[in-house]
């Protein structure tokens, strides 16, 4: 039983140190680990099923809208970054440079990807030539590099994962559209899939993507009040058409430049699931992208029937769960550690007693809720838990972030919020970005979006008290 | 029918000219295209969705035998290349260096993964101290990058993907019971998925992988006589193990080695794919990985009745195929010639008459052969035409390698055999690197591998005339 409680002993509670709770579940839950190269990290085999199953799921949601996949070099020429300037701004510090090839040194510099809008325009403007190629609908799957200084595991690393949707359009009208489109995706996808409700809005001028002309975004809070940016959706409108020439003939032989956007989510959705499902006892997965959904556990697994009872469960339930039986020599109390530090939505009991009455014990990991299910039952009865566990998990993460977010009306109040609490902040804002500069200088707090759902929360901007523009969600953030 | 014509036109003929018939291809079944990043390719949508398919069920097939998906950085420092010899010596020469991140000069270079070995072994060392840590059995899709001087599409490029999975176990035999079971899985994927035959054997010492004690690999024959090394997998014994102090605590707690594998496909089995089954009117897809599987063609599609009879044949199809309704203003001609150039294995033509009489026309890729099914068997035949195709592709794949393999029990029986024919030539072998290397630069043909299934041709060496070791396959290869 010590070296039972010694697997949990080893988390630090929540409340105590969140950052320190947050490195031992990526630990203990075997997601990720650092590696000999500064910044980056390995997504061991716990972790990368996650983001195999994220893929997954939002990649038959982009093949639903008609998204194609393609897979573009992971160099950019200095001379391709630099073509718009904004976007050549943004990048240009943070990316790592390939100044050698084999045992020469090249011509020209290239970038690993921070980010591959300039490689989409440049092979865009090779393949669009009249509007019967258009519109462009293409994402790829890859990995891309920001040389961060500071780095956290999922959350910010030198390299990550993502997809990146890139498309063009013949109108900013549609294009517009397909931004919007895909934020909806995301924010779908959030909530049905990931058990996390999100806010979607408007970024403002200042925290727009690179070259952009409006950056949409969901934004979800933490288990400690803070804001993830968790998607964004990026409308170009011609912008980048027009440094990189990515031009169609229109019905009327009209050459017209195109309308672009782009869009992406990262690895960092796992950290995001970490910091809102998890608790003191581990990693808490929202049932739909847990690797394993379903571990049953063995009692007096050395008792005659046990192991074959657990195997005959397995085989039932496989059909319709990612199920498996913890027949390892651990003790049954370790087992049931581990199960919660992976954050495994269900656990299935079943030993002699258990089988003599035809029946086992079903335990969520999120309430530890116990159901005792006959066996011809277990297969519906998991099903309904499951469901029933991932409509828990989102009302209580939107009931947690509802309780943490605070309506502002003047200055004091604002940073009172800041001072004793902690989460969103909705405030009316005058939308001058100096004000925005000086909010963020002043307190940490960022603008994390101008939602869609706008409230009229007053007439003058907390900060400054010039007339309100728009009402903001501010908050500091990840 | 200018036009319906023009498409197939610019075809080369494959007996004309291999090489341009290749790159025509490529180009006209909207496979790939070059990019401005100097031998780098785009993966166009029709392209990566081969690449897809060959990921969801070779994944499938790893993760049948246990395999667990991760994904370790895309950076190796300089440092780690270094620690074993061979390695080191085999790949330094091709790789592309990074030596800037952000606005700062690295302390040490980092290059960009040619191969992974070297950063499993690091991640191993820190991962495993117990013989129940072991065996680790995992696998990474990704790119790598080999600065490459000569490119070609698929075959041949500076960046490209695939998959590398890297084990470690207890014992020798047991990794090298993993490198010949990894073996098998590529030889069953190629022939039962992509309808390739494979020999299966061993490379030379000469041929095998830097920093291995053994390759094997399948080697596959291109239309035009050349082979293509089509997947590979090493044994390391505990090389690596040693140089990277990768150890574990055995039963008896004593500390060992533990013993390395490795194997890897690549997108140049897409290559592959085209050089074996394609023919003069383009692109013939293996079933198994064709993006759409049919095509519907309506005839005379502005009749009443047409379109609708073509998409509720689709919506039929669509619960056991990849099925797509060509209902684009193109004439039916041009719409055939489309469908042939891009490989789309079955094409369903259905107009007026044909709807009339309660039946459509069903056209095989491969044969052209045509078949008039009613409307109410229509799937049922498809499928089986389909498992024909399969089979009768694999057939005719096999009957050319045969063909084209040829014996040389003498000098001169081989070098006529390399100046008359094409192929495999199967000779026998004193097994000195010496004579290997006269062979190659005398003829430019190589060792392809010693197969598994050995045949006496003879008691002497076909070069040198020494005593035989063993017979090999020798042939001109990509
Ligand atoms: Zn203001
Ligand atoms: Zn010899």
């Amino acid at each position: 039983m010590a070296k039972d409680k010694k697997l949990v002993e080893h988390i630090t509670a929540m409340d105590e140190d969140f950052a320190q709770w947050y490195t031992d579940v990526v630990r203990k839950a075997e997601l990720c680990d650092y590696t000999s190269v500064k910044g980056c990290m390995v997504f061991k085999p716990a972790g990368y099923a996650i983001w195999e199953l994220i893929q997954k799921n939002l990649d038959e949601r982009f093949k639903a809208t008609g998204v194609e996949n393609v897979y573009l070099p992971m160099f950019i020429p200095e001379s391709l970054l630099e073509k718009e300037k904004d976007h050549v701004e943004g990048f240009a510090p943070e990316v790592a440079w390939v100044t050698h090839g084999g045992l020469n040194e090249l011509q020209e510099r290239l970038c690993v990807r921070p980010t591959s809008e300039t490689l989409f325009c440049d092979f865009y403007s090779k393949e669009i030539e009249s509007y019967r190629d258009l519109p462009k609908v293409y994402n790829q799957w890859c990995s891309v590099v920001r040389w961060e200084k500071e780095t956290r595991p999922f959350l910010r690393s030198r390299e990550f994962l993502w997809q990146e949707g890139h498309t063009a359009h013949a109108t900013a009208e549609e294009a517009e559209a397909r931004t919007i489109q895909m934020l909806n995706v995301y924010a779908d996808f959030c909530e049905d899939v990931l058990a996390i409700p999100v806010i979607k809005g408007r970024k403002t001028d200042k925290e727009k993507f690179a070259g952009a002309e409006a950056t949409y975004t969901i934004e979800s809070l933490m288990h400690d009040g803070k804001a993830l940016q968790s998607g964004t959706s990026h409308n170009f409108g011609d912008g980048f058409a027009r440094a990189f020439g990515v031009q169609y003939t229109d019905k009327d032989n009209k050459l017209q430049y195109v309308h672009q956007t782009s869009w992406g989510m990262t690895t960092r959705m796992i950290g995001a699931i970490i910091m809102v499902h998890g608790d003191d006892s581990g990693l808490v997965l929202p049932p739909k992208v847990a690797p394993t959904q379903i571990m049953i556990v063995p009692i007096m697994q050395k008792k005659e029937g046990v192991l074959e009872k657990a195997e005959e469960l397995r085989s039932v339930l496989a059909s319709n769960f990612r199920v498996k039986v913890d027949d390892s020599d651990k003790s049954p109390g370790f087992k049931f550690a581990e199960q919660e530090v992976k954050g495994i939505p269900l656990r299935v009991e079943v030993g002699p007693k258990d089988i003599e009455a035809g029946q086992a014990v079903v335990v969520r990991r999120d309430t530890r809720e116990k159901t005792i299910v006959p066996f011809d039952k277990l297969s519906e009865t998991c099903e309904a838990l499951l469901a029933q566990m991932h409509d828990d998990m989102y009302a209580k993460a939107k009931a947690h972030r509802d309780a943490n977010t605070h309506v502002a009306t003047n200055w004091d109040e604002f940073t009172d919020i800041l001072e004793k609490k902690q989460g969103f902040i909705k405030a009316m804002w005058c939308g001058e970005e100096a004000c925005e500069t000086a909010i963020k200088d002043e307190t940490g707090a960022t603008t994390r979006c101008i939602p869609f759902a706008q409230e009229k929360l007053g007439d003058v901007c907390v900060h400054c008290g010039k007339p309100a523009k728009h009402m903001v969600y501010f908050g500091k953030a990840y």
